[in-house]
Formats: C-alpha cells, structure tokens, sequence
C-alpha cells in the first residue's frame, strides 16, 4: 500500500483539494430521513438515519472530492448507537475509494493513546487476531500532553500505513488563548508546529510530503502563510473554509507551488445548504460540492 | 440535586479521596471472564466481559471509594459494542451512588464541543424528548483548542448539575513539551490554572470548591503544590498515584486544610494487582483498594 501521504497526494491530484466534513445533525437532515421508521426507538432510528445520511452525501459528493472526514462529536452523539453509525459511514466511504480522516481530536497518554490510536489505525487485538475498529487513513490528536501523547499515535500510523494530523492552529475564535502564548519569542503554536514538522520529517512520501500533518484554521491566513513556511513538508488539514468565514482566497496560501500540501475541510457548506423540508436537497448538496471544488481548484 | 462539587465532597467526607480508574484491558481480564462464552464473535464477547469485569470492580471497590473513573480509550477499542459496555459501567456505576468521572479527554468547538458535552451530560435531544447518553457526573477535557473549546462544556455541565475536569499538567514523563514552556514569565500550565480558577470561580458550592477541576499528575509533587496554591478553589483530580510512581506522601500537597479539593486516581494499582490466572484475583482487588484508601486517607 502507498504511504498516508501519497495515497493523500494521489487523492488531491485526482480531485482537488477539497475535503467534505460528515458532521450529520438530526435537527438538519432532510425530511426524508427524519420521517420514515416512526415505530423505531428514537436513539436507533437516529443512528440508523445519520448513516443513511452520510452514506447518501458521500455518494453525491464522490465526483468532487477524494477526503472526507466524518466528526465524531456527532456520532457520539447518541451513544454506542451512534457509533455503530459511524463504522458504517468510515466503511461505506473506504469501500468507495476515499482517503478518510476520523476527526476526533483525541490525545492521552502511553497504553491509553495506544488505544486510541490501535481503534484508529491498525485495530483491536484479540488472543493474537487483529479486528479492524475504525480503520480510518487518518485521525486528528490534540498535542497538549506532550511527547508520549502524540509518539503511540506516531507508531501505530507508522505500522499501519497511516496519518495524523496534529491541532497547531485551529480555525475557532477563540483559539488564540493559549495558542497565540508568546513563550522564548514565539507563539505556542509555532513551537507546536516545529514539533510537527520534527515527527513529520521521517515519513516523507514520494510526494515529496510526510504522514504527519497539522491542522491550522483557515480563519487565520497570516497564520497560514507562516505555517506553511514553517512545515513545508507538512500536509494541513484545513477547516474554517465556508461557514466559518474562510475563503478559497484565503486558503491559497496552503498550498505549496506544486498544488499540494493542503486539504481543505467544508462540513455545514457543503452537506447542508438546505431546509430540512426541500425536496431538492440533494442537487444542493452536488452544486454545493461542485462549486466548492472550482473555487478551491482555481 | 446537589452540585457537583458538593456530591464530590459528600463523597471523599464519607469514603476519601480515591477514586479507582477501570481502565479494562482484554488480556489482563481474570480468566473467569476471558474464558467462557468461547462461541460469540470475538468482539462482542471481550465488549461483554469488559462491561462484566468493569461492573464487578464497581462491587468490589465500593466500601473503600466514592468515586470512579472509566477510561473511555479501553471501550473505544472495542468500536461501538465496547462503548455499549461504556454506557453499562457508567449506569451501574450511577445506580451504586458513585460519583462518576468519565476520562475521554475531549476537546473540539463550538457545535462539536457541544455534541460531546451533551453526549456527557445533559443527553441527546431529538424532537424536543431529551435521552440520557453518558450522564457520567463528570468528564475530562483538553484545553488546548481554547476560550471556545472549553465554554460549551462549562455551559453544559452548569445546566445538568455536573462537572469538567480541565488538563492542566499531566503525569505523563513527556508532559512539559508544551505544558512547561515558558509564557509571559510563568509556564504555560500555570496559564491553563489560572484560567481554570477563572471558569471555577462562578461555580463555588456549599463545601467551597466549583465545579471546573483540573487534573494535576502525582508524578510532579512540586507543581502540585504551586498548582493547589494557584487554584486553591478548584478540585483537583490527580493521576499517576500507584504503578505511575506517585505516592501517597506525594499527593498529600493536593489536600486542602479541611481534607477537601483532590480526588487521587488509581486504575491498575487497584483493579488489576493480579495474574489473570490468579483465581484469587478478587481478594487482591479487594485489599488494594482497602490499602490504597488508608493510605490516602492517613
């Protein structure tokens, strides 16, 4: 199997660096799937409708985008049943040749982010058989605990074939709080990023890029410009892009001269720029998809 | 209902400070669990013996403390069914009067950081009906993503009565990456701190401490001390007691005067003090929680 990165690179080259975010919301999707399966019991009927759902939108926006990456938080949602739901969503989009990030922000430390990232990655080992979990190609972790919160991750990417992409500068307003700490002359997200590009610099693909990336917002483009500076080796996982106020403008600076080095994360702007009741939601979600790929493609 | 930080301190007033972690680990189970029902699939049955050994802990520790600590990562290994035994510890754990702790350490924004928080706390809500999902008492959280990544979880916690516990300094031996990095002259935990006691100081209870804990690991005795000086307010929920290293006199610095403000963790040191083919594995169970309270207690 090519390394994270290139199976990355070959996706982009493909399609574009467009990233499509599952994040499916009950009070959100269409009436189709809110109305049929009445008799289910609420938290089932929920889970069962979210994977249709995100099974539907990976099917609409599979000419536009080769990365999507479902959120967790939602799925999670509604309890084990949920999650049953995103093993569905992670498996249908496998199956039909997306590169997948499961964002779900995880970081602990020693055997407990082993498991984190054995759930992400290579599977759960039993009496000596190894069971697929999430078999995601890529998970986001938090770096706030530090070296041996961020290594476990490393080495079971390392042994499977897969990707991080590790929180440096994120998208939200609020981020700057301890983020933008100036600590020896520099910003904590920039010693954050040093560290990433080090952890990166051992895993450089025949792209030319490595399997640990970053993610930096793109509601922040001065920070981007000086982040890729900083990582040039180093893919980002970019959200902010669409309903968070990015641009394509302002996502520019991501890429590298070649074109790749960025994805570039739209969730709400793309799988729902709908009212629950419009029978025309799926052409939405196509023209939403469509026109986000030319934008960030241009 | 009492606040949460009040029901804490109902609960180490009448039990002490430990609180056992049941960080369930397939190959370390007694052979009791590992043995029978060899016919069902591999991960439904490891799912089940985890939920069958978890809630036998819960029986077995219950004289000797008031508070637990499931590991979500060792449920999550197991994908959606291990989360199902998640969802039965937390509800025996709940029926026996525990003060629960779930340790998922999340961490995202906005409307994400919401789905986890409610998914914790409050329940889903579907319809205008509310569904109970974790409803642990409690969950840990990074703070990593900032002002935003934090407030949801405050806001939900407020609403159902429950209560977060913030990643201030860990107790793993990486930790001071980025925790010890100096900002403004003072390292960057100690900013966490102080914006902790900040998030803590509009939640007091009856027994003078919030709702907004942090955790502070055994392993660094020296800011342990600084970090209950800088929060004096805050409950403290301390890692890295027992087969971390930290030891009782260690964690004696997290204490306030009236005996209140930390809640000492332990998960293998107690619940795992055997050989899985130890057929007296409850008995050893049983006298390390009995130690570990009277040595926490003394």
């Amino acid at each position: 199997m090519p390394s994270f990165s290139d199976r990355l690179a070959e996706a982009v080259r493909a399609k574009g660096p467009l990233c499509v975010g599952i994040d499916p919301r009950w009070e959100s999707l269409p009436a189709a799937f809110r109305k049929p399966r009445e008799e289910m019991k609420y938290m089932w009927r929920v889970s069962v409708a979210l994977a249709e759902f995100g099974v539907r939108v990976l099917e609409l926006v599979r000419p536009f985008c080769g990365v999507v990456k479902p959120q967790s938080a939602f799925f999670e949602l509604l309890g084990s049943m949920g999650l049953a739901a995103q093993h569905t969503v992670l498996n249908r989009a496998r199956e039909m040749g997306f590169v997948t990030v499961l964002d779900a922000k995880r970081g602990d430390i020693a055997s407990t982010a082993t498991a984190y990232a054995d759930a992400a990655f290579g599977g759960c080992t039993i009496d000596g058989e190894t069971f697929p979990v999430w078999d995601a190609d890529a998970l986001t972790i938090n770096p706030y605990l530090g070296r041996d919160a961020v290594e476990p991750f490393l080495t079971a990417a390392k042994k499977a074939d897969r990707g991080v992409f590790v929180l440096v500068r994120t998208s939200n307003p609020g981020a700057g709080l301890f983020q933008d700490l100036v600590c020896d002359g520099k910003p904590l997200y920039r010693h954050v990023a040093a560290e990433v590009a080090n952890w990166n610099a051992s895993t450089i693909g025949a792209c030319g890029l490595g399997d640990v990336g970053a993610v930096v917002g793109a509601t922040h483009p001065r920070e981007l410009v000086e982040l890729r500076d900083a990582m040039p080796n180093v893919w980002l996982l970019v959200p902010g892009y669409g309903a968070q106020g990015g641009t394509a403008a302002d996502v520019k600076a991501a890429y590298r001269a070649d074109g790749l080095g960025a994805i570039v994360n739209s969730s709400r702007g793309v799988t729902f720029p709908f009212h629950p009741d419009d029978p025309d939601w799926e052409a939405k979600i196509v023209a939403a998809a469509q026109k986000a790929q030319a934008e960030l493609r241009s």
